[in-house]
């Protein structure tokens, strides 16, 4: 008999909160981590989702994120770029002192930029581009992971699994947004081909010698090919020029060389990209929210989808009906909260 | 036996302006056009050469274009927006006016926009992208096309082929680019299978109801696929609503209906971004320039291979070697002149 525990969504935020102060971080690090960890289990986005709690202290009792970092932002006169310094603490809290900054700034320039530099990447980006439509603007959402892909053509993990994330604001409805990670599949996704003992798909990896492979522990040890060939490819090259290079902060083979390890959350920067349909689309015939809705109908009414309807679907169930914990992942919550860091092996 | 011709590339941008000028375009229209098309012809990107002039010659007779427009732009105080109202004519030579004025604001802004209404599209975006890392500067350009491809779960063609285009500037070598549809396949390659009695590789379309093909009469009358499943699709939306929508311009399926056909250029407009790497890495470590040549050697010392350099390489022999033309198409170029619109039936 599976025994199942209700909480509302601000009861999980409470217990989540308490275990990230109890493991030593401060008061805006664990808010904003705590946000985004049950913003996933709320979506029923089990993979990002309190099972990450462990990743993020983990990655804390290794020293390679600050747990006291406060974050601080920087804004130059007559510039449309927002910087946040996160002071090596999780992205997070760097993300939510800079969204207010950037809308002010996109809405009067009519695009602006959010850099975010020395952070600890944290965990899924459609969090960051609902916070930019949640102001009404369209957003753009990039960052570089570690060394895992292969270029294609090329036989050696270097790109990220670099994630590509993009938002639309709607009036009356949950924004349009997808997040997608720019190679075929996860990492974590191969884990779970291992751990079941189960082949991969063909096209999702290669071996350590460059050749195509369905073993996962083959794969593991050599490198995931992007999504879509080359093109996939090229995209993520772009999100390692423009959201490592460009901005200053770590390509993904800096990010793996820095950690040795895939199992701490990547540290480096992000770039998030904000755009004011009512600058943009000033003078000009129509209304861009109207007509986003008529595109949205038209995809819909085709019998296609649109990105997040899942997430959102089971949003709305988690704030009427509350969010089910198992008997074990509560029982891991109270562990975590009485050893902290202990906890951690 | 083969007889070629070997022009100069400025020999052969002094023919194809003539055609043009032939034809009623004014001189600005003509000279952008021109510029574009012999940049094809001279990288040996034979598809978006001198093949192209008749599509365009086309598309004026069919009163789709505006032969003798003057684009104008406006620039407001404080914005980083740069608009181009190309009034009607080919977006070629809206995006030379909007271009200095792009770089002018990301160089003050650290990211700027360039928006290009109501022009003719033609024909690929890599000569925009290039035009923006010969500024130093990194850029993204993409614009919506017509309604050809369905959404990935969907039955009915709604989203355009879509090209997303990005360029990194290089100091010392032709810049990292790329162009590519957001389609699986181009769709002149579909109706080159259909010519040539082949059969489509699988995945590239649906029939009308919806259901695989790999016959490309099928095809055609049915809808081309996104590459790279739901995430190409997504992107494929992102640039209906950035390059369509935002920029108050017509997105795909509205492009069909204004036009009534694929076999003219679409009309529509055109999102340039343009990011300044002195701007957003200042202050950082590093120099980004340096850094991008470390990522891009580590990419080519693995075997794969940078997008475009087939074309440089094309580009290097046609300034040393002239272009090689065929009888055939000298002799096609000779008839556009001698006939003007009255060559196009």
């Amino acid at each position: 008999m599976t025994e199942t525990t209700i909480l509302t969504v601000p009861a999980l935020e409470e217990r989540v909160k308490a275990i990230f102060l109890r493991a030593g971080l401060n008061d805006v690090q664990a808010g904003a981590v705590t946000r985004v960890i049950v913003a996933g289990e709320r979506d029923a986005c089990k993979s990002h989702g309190i099972y990450r709690i462990e990743g993020a202290l983990r990655t804390v009792k290794a020293g390679k994120v600050k747990p006291d970092a406060v974050p601080t932002a920087a804004v130059e006169d007559g510039s449309a770029i927002v910087r946040v310094d996160a002071r090596g603490g999780f992205a997070n809290a760097a993300v939510e002192l800079g969204i207010p900054l950037l809308a002010e700034r996109a809405r009067a320039f009519g695009l602006a930029a959010l850099v975010v530099n020395d952070c600890s990447h944290f965990s899924a980006l459609w969090p960051e581009v609902e916070a930019i439509t949640a102001q009404g603007l369209a957003g753009i959402v990039m960052c570089p992971s570690y060394a895992t892909v292969a270029p294609t053509g090329g036989s050696k993990p270097l790109l990220g699994t670099n994630p590509f994330a993009f938002g639309w604001p709607r009036k009356d409805s949950a924004p349009y947004v997808f997040d997608f990670a720019t190679s075929v599949a996860a990492r974590g996704e191969i884990e779970l081909h291992r751990r079941a003992g189960k082949s991969l798909p063909e096209g999702w990896a290669i071996d350590a010698d460059g050749n195509p492979t369905t073993d996962p522990e083959a794969a593991l040890a050599g490198a995931m090919l992007p999504f879509g060939g080359h093109k996939g490819s090229a995209i993520g090259t772009m999100i390692e020029l423009l959201a490592g290079i460009l901005i200053g902060d770590l390509t993904s083979p800096e990010v793996l060389d820095y950690l040795g390890t895939t199992t701490l959350s990547p540290f480096h920067g992000e770039l998030l990209l904000a755009f004011s349909p009512e600058a943009f689309a000033k003078g000009r015939p129509g209304d861009p929210f109207a007509r986003a809705e008529t595109l949205f109908e038209t995809i819909v009414g085709q019998g296609a989808r649109l990105p997040s309807q899942r997430r959102f679907a089971a949003r709305a169930r988690s704030a009427s009906d509350g969010i089910a914990l198992t008997a074990a992942e509560i029982a891991q919550l109270d562990r975590l909260l009485e050893k902290g860091l202990d906890a951690i092996v």
